[in-house]
């Protein structure tokens, strides 16, 4: 195997074999979103028990509300769900780091090369500096953003990647 | 239970309960990133077969490979990976309006509310047009970006909804 994504064709193989959901409808059955982080110790459909054609799951580094919005929007709107639930966790890279310490990393990475000094200046990598608070943070950002439906029931977490054990934050 | 997020702490505790995979360590194990869409009827653990600690997942509407972008250079950059398989999917709710359609249902909800139509009419909803061709489309950012490691492998996929198979464009 010449990839990871070859690997897991070859994976996704044994489950077509098994695969019985194929009349699963496009709105999510359960009207929920849940907006995690891209780490690869996250796996929400075993970590909080969703099945398939459920929910709808966004994430990305740190699993940030602010970057979810273009989705949430088009979940909301055109796809009928009335709940959003984030996850943050311990442990997670964005605590790491600050935005101006990655963009040093990749200018030193590519010298002189102004296409990416420019490009990189340009990014705000979204980085948190306390997990309960990122999670207060981006409830917050998502209760008083005017996009987002006001009936909206919005609840923040964390999971902790020891323990796999969730908990509610607000 | 008052709410789905509720049910999802429920459905942890019994995970909690088999949890062995504690020690996992933050960089991705398989040094891979999986960009998908956020529709409830994917799920990538399952189907491509991704063990807990292996691959960065991030997902979004439609599984833009652009809005990724800062979550890739994280990836990259601090975590070590140098793989993106992109998998796009059929019957994707991103094929079935445009930003200008999405902007007009949101405006027309708030009647007269300028901060809704000043907010929406800034956003991309980043809409697409035709399956295979947003997955070229979005490799081809990606190798273009200079943001992204040259050395990357970058390949993209679809995932059939009725079938559970995914198939390789690129």
């Amino acid at each position: 195997m010449s990839s990871q994504a070859e690997a897991y064709a070859s994976n996704n193989s044994a489950y077509v074999g098994s695969f019985d959901k194929g009349e699963l409808s496009l709105p999510p059955s359960k009207k929920v979103i849940v907006v995690t982080c891209m780490d690869a110790r996250i796996e929400p459909a075993g970590q909080l028990g969703i099945d398939l054609g459920e929910a709808h799951v966004i994430r990305n580094a740190g699993g940030s509300a602010k970057e979810a919005l273009r989705s949430i929007i088009i979940s909301q709107r055109l796809l009928g769900t009335r709940e959003v639930a984030v996850y943050h966790h311990t442990d997670c890279g964005m605590l790491t780091f600050t935005t101006e310490q990655l963009r040093g990393i990749v200018r030193d990475a590519s010298p002189g090369n102004e296409a990416v000094a420019s490009a990189v200046n340009q990014i705000d990598f979204l980085e948190i500096s306390n997990l309960e608070e990122s999670v207060k943070d981006d409830v917050t950002f998502l209760k008083q953003n005017p996009l987002v439906l006001p009936e909206s029931k919005i609840t923040g977490w964390t999971y902790d990647v020891r323990s796999g054990k969730v908990a509610q934050v607000v």
